[in-house]
């Protein structure tokens, strides 16, 4: 097929979005061709004249992030970063959409190296992590100035993002926090899944981000002069951004665009003639005139003068503050670190103080912060309780983002999917706090940390029916359970201070994975007592007391329960009874190690009893369908925590009845 | 003491609030005395003039609801129920406010006779609950007019329910549905547990509410001629209400009101001492003046003419009317619903379609929406997908409440919010679905339910990587197990349409908890041949092939996995190598069997082998830590599913090399 001659238009650059868009959805018979029919319009205004990136540089540091948040679209993105020319999204790539090991997945999955800034899908978390890439670059801005760190983030999104819950989270930190670099362009094309938007959702958007002190505009999402003026004013204005652009969905396909029809199917062979012949479009699947695909590459390399001056600044930049920069970007830890934890580990096993572990969390925190400028901290209302604020930790306010500090509000989602946008960002450690049983608020973000093998660490205090008289509705009993079933989600049940202090290296230096700590709120014991700089905690398991003489029961337990197993196993062993303690505080690192490392531990021969205060589901990989378990059977009780335990039979009195029926 | 011979005044009464309030979190030691020193004026002047209740017959059908949505607030609760003389909560249970074995739990605990319509606690559920009890009132009243149905829903909720997601979705779609009668008074008092709100959150609240086509006021909280005021316009007004009372948190403990330090804290023997003087209540910790206590028992019996003539209104409405009134209010299925779906699954067993689950269900559906008029339905915006709505599920609308399908729009948490307000009000039996992915959205709420033991039926599809091409982000693989977690939960994972059938009939004649039902968007064989009226599924797990004589191998598998466990039989069977095939639809009803029965099922000195595709997490208990498992063992990919279950190994041949290698 010969190019035309004529000069390529705004048209021509949308249109090879809609052809690329619906070629692939109808070659993988399954995928989203309305929104990517109906955005390609407002999308080419913004990668043509605004968006600041290099498709040669896709990592570069001080590029714009672009986050597809409605990430069903996701062939607008994949369209985008194969016709501006980003060596990973090649066209092939676009043949294979939706198919096992290609880069263009159903749902976007980062990988920044291919323009996907973060996996969206789950509606709403998209814009909750733009809210995050934004509050880290004002973050970093803070620390290295203008010449470093001077970005935009964009969203695209749709009413499913809106009407999520988590949007308002978001938002309305966004607009608490003055993130005047966040513009959202909203895709407002009136139809969800069931039909026409009137069937289930009727907000005056413009009214409710106004309640937020957002910037709103509303454009015809098809009027390319509108799209740039609104977006000019966005630029110019210090609030964040929304603009609804009125688009029509699956713009171009004559039969079904503004219907619900196009959303999220194939739009059929016919359709396809249909849309081809309307929009003059008299191209083979796939194929896009070398003139189109030429202006494309163009507008990929619009950012190159930029990336160059910004390289340059980083030359000149003192070499101390381009080493700190660079450190921070790669998300390194200090050197020092090590010691530091030692230091406090062997420390607290001298004193042996009667601490929660949320205290310890918090000592620990006093250490790491000071030591680590990447590590941000905050806590969802909660700070008091959580103990996630250290001496130095100022916080970050509306307008002054040196702090070291986010006040999350009551907001656990937002604040979890916002920490995922601060890690993908680069240059913030964030951690984030509220109560265990609220990590069901979080689950979302949470999974999605764990799905993009994020650093972000959760502090998850109140753990368990020893917070007492808050009740059942605040103690968790199956949340240890449910995140342990969260693929490469690490979650840290310490039992003392040190165990504490481990699980947070462990978290720290692991930076393909995310970690729960979960934490007392009730004092115990210290029962590491001589602790060294290695990291015991590291192995997920270890003998903490070994029996004397041939071991007959084996406890295994986590957090505030090995110091009641640690009790039983006195019982036992006055007794004359074997008794090995394993402490548990993370089974996923457990898991990882060899078998024989795991046999030996477990033991064999031996009766086996796990002791946790949450349900039983999974302790039995460890004990056996024949393991004896001393834990809850049910929802918690309201009432004073020590008297909880004994209601509940979690005693060592129990543990060494338990160990005696078996034997 | 002996009491003032003055009149009782608005302030007595108030009074007698705060100190029953302060009293008991300082004999607790612990509590929340802020909230109900706060906004006593407030629920004075609604439960002094307002609300329409009985105290002596607490569960009166038509009566005002009263959800008070900060559960942390629940001496205010407990306060009016005691004061208006409930015969639950008495002056005992007051004094052992949050002790083990009291109905003053920390957080409320549902208990209608108690005046204690939800559990509350983690926040923004009570506003979401009240979004389902005000739509409830609204479906009745369709069905039963305006003289059995006709009654409020009044909420208390302060900054952080306001901040929660959930209040998003659920305010929304009380604004979308023009609920009325529902009206929530705003704890407006500037406070959160960090400090002053002005920390985190700054939101226009009247301008987001106006964005929802709320009716929104603002008033001093502490004014009681305002506060009646602003109640009679919001009751005057036909869009839902919120009225934004400005309150002083702990108001009247002199040095400690207005601050954080009074949220969540007893305020110490000074302070009390200190707030007694200033209040001029002279009176010992738990007395109220006899005059007092009398002005507000008069209250607690200011509904009593208003019942007497509902019952006479009830007693004169035609026999079938109140017959299906007391039907729907008891929440007792129709007789007949076994013959029907006795006849489906023997029509199925013969037919042996090739069906996906979620379509059988939807095929079930058709059967029992006609059925059982209590049973309404709904869909996050995935009708489409979630097969949900049936030729009779016309649309309840704005204004129009007369149907049986809610469209909830994109908003799972909001959705699960509801139908805990729905069940909870009584007369309705709600059903509600989104993509099995997204129970993570509405976990929060799947939570409650569970822990208030109420009849939620949760239809989620597309439960596997068998969902195909959308990938990871929308395919559960942990869900399955983290839900199993939840104690009381009964999670089904149906083989094919006939356990799809035993499911939904047991979920519906459970009146005492909440159902997942998890479905497949593949088709799969019928696997159940000779379907008749017992329900094998009640059972949890069973043989649904027997071993050719000795079984030397037990498959177990649940939903789509059953046909791939079923072929490996086959493979193994032909041979000569006897193997049992167990499908477990519901582990947590196995769980509950006879040790016997379940020793049988799983057999004796044979090699297990569990199937699912999802996390081994949980199985252990079935297989043992030497059984093998066939599922997944981290995230899904997005590709065609049929590539996907090659490419994770879950195939029959999978199985049986498993089985080889253990044999």
């Amino acid at each position: 097929m010969s190019d035309s001659p004529r000069t390529v238009t705004h048209s021509d650059m949308a249109n090879a979005i809609r052809f690329l868009s619906l070629d692939a959805v109808e070659a993988a018979k399954s995928g989203h061709p309305g929104m990517p029919m109906g955005m390609a319009d407002v999308a080419t205004v913004l990668f043509s004249r605004y968006l600041k990136f290099d498709a040669a540089h896709p990592t570069w540091a001080d590029r714009d992030r672009f986050i597809l948040s409605g990430g069903h679209g996701s062939m607008l993105l994949y369209s985008l970063m194969y016709l501006t020319g980003n060596s990973k999204i090649t066209l092939d790539e676009i043949k294979h959409f939706r198919q096992l090991g290609h880069h263009t997945a159903g749902h976007p999955e980062v990988d920044h190296e291919a323009g996907i800034e973060t996996t969206t899908g789950p509606l709403g978390q998209g814009l909750g992590n733009a809210v995050g890439f934004a509050l880290a670059e004002r973050i970093l801005n803070a620390r290295f100035g203008d010449e470093l760190v001077n970005h935009h983030t964009w969203v695209t999104c749709g009413d499913g993002d809106l009407e999520e819950g988590i949007s308002h989270e978001a938002c309305s930190l966004a607009g608490h926090l003055k993130l005047g670099r966040l513009i959202v362009l909203y895709d407002d094309n009136h139809i969800t899944i069931d039909g026409p938007t009137s069937l289930s959702f009727s907000d005056d958007v413009q009214k409710r981000f106004e309640g937020y002190h957002w910037h709103v505009q509303r454009v015809d999402g098809h009027d390319t002069d509108a799209i740039a003026a609104a977006i000019d004013a966005a630029l110019a204005d210090d609030r964040p951004s929304l603009i609804a652009c009125r688009t029509i969905i699956g713009w171009g396909a004559p039969n079904k665009q503004g219907t619900s029809g196009v959303h999220g199917s194939a739009l059929g062979k016919d359709e396809v003639a249909a849309t081809r012949a309307n929009l003059n479009w008299p191209y083979p699947p796939f194929e896009v005139p070398e003139t189109t695909i030429a202006a494309w590459r163009e507008i990929g390399k619009r950012g190159d003068a930029e990336r160059q001056a910004w390289d340059a600044r980083l030359a000149k930049t003192p070499a101390e503050t381009r080493a700190a920069f660079r450190h921070a970007m790669d998300g390194t830890l200090p050197s020092g670190l090590d010691g530091i934890l030692a230091k406090f580990k062997a420390e607290t096993s001298a004193a042996k103080p009667s601490l929660a572990t949320r205290t310890a969390s918090g000592q620990v925190l006093e250490l790491l912060v000071p030591a680590i400028p990447e590590l941000i901290g905050g806590s969802a209302d909660l700070t008091p309780s959580n103990n996630t604020k250290t001496k130095v930790s100022t916080d970050i306010e509306p307008g002054k983002y040196g702090g070291r500090y986010i006040r999350y509000g009551v907001r656990e989602h937002g604040m979890a999917a916002a920490m995922n946008g601060l890690t993908l960002h680069g240059g913030v450690i964030p951690y984030g706090a509220t109560f265990l049983t609220f990590t069901d608020y979080c689950r979302p973000s949470i999974r999605l940390a764990a799905l993009m093998r994020q650093r972000v660490v959760y502090v998850m205090t109140h753990d368990s029916i020893g917070l007492g008289e808050d009740g059942p509705t605040h103690q968790p009993v199956e949340h240890v359970s449910a995140l342990r079933a969260i693929p490469h989600l690490m979650v840290f049940r310490p039992c003392d201070a040190v165990e504490t202090a481990e699980a947070w290296q462990i978290a720290l230096e692991t930076q393909d994975a995310p970690s729960v700590l979960a934490l007392t709120r009730q004092n115990l014991p210290t029962l590491r007592l001589d602790a060294n700089a290695e990291n015991l905690s590291a192995k997920g398991g270890y003998i903490l007391r070994e029996a004397t003489g041939t071991p007959r029961v084996l406890l295994v337990a986590t957090g505030s329960e090995v110091s009641i197993a640690n009790e039983a196993r006195d019982l036992l062993e006055a007794e004359g009874i074997g008794t090995r303690l394993v402490s548990m505080p993370c089974t996923a690192l457990f898991d990882r190690q060899p078998s024989d490392y795991r046999r030996r531990v477990l033991g064999q021969g031996v009766v086996r009893i796990a002791v946790e205060a949450g349900v039983r589901h999974g302790w039995d990989h460890y004990i056996g369908p024949d393991g004896a378990f001393v834990g809850m059977t049910g929802f918690g009780a309201s009432g004073p925590y020590e008297q909880l335990y004994k209601h509940f039979g979690i005693t060592a009195e129990a543990v060494v009845a338990a160990a005696k029926a078996k034997l």
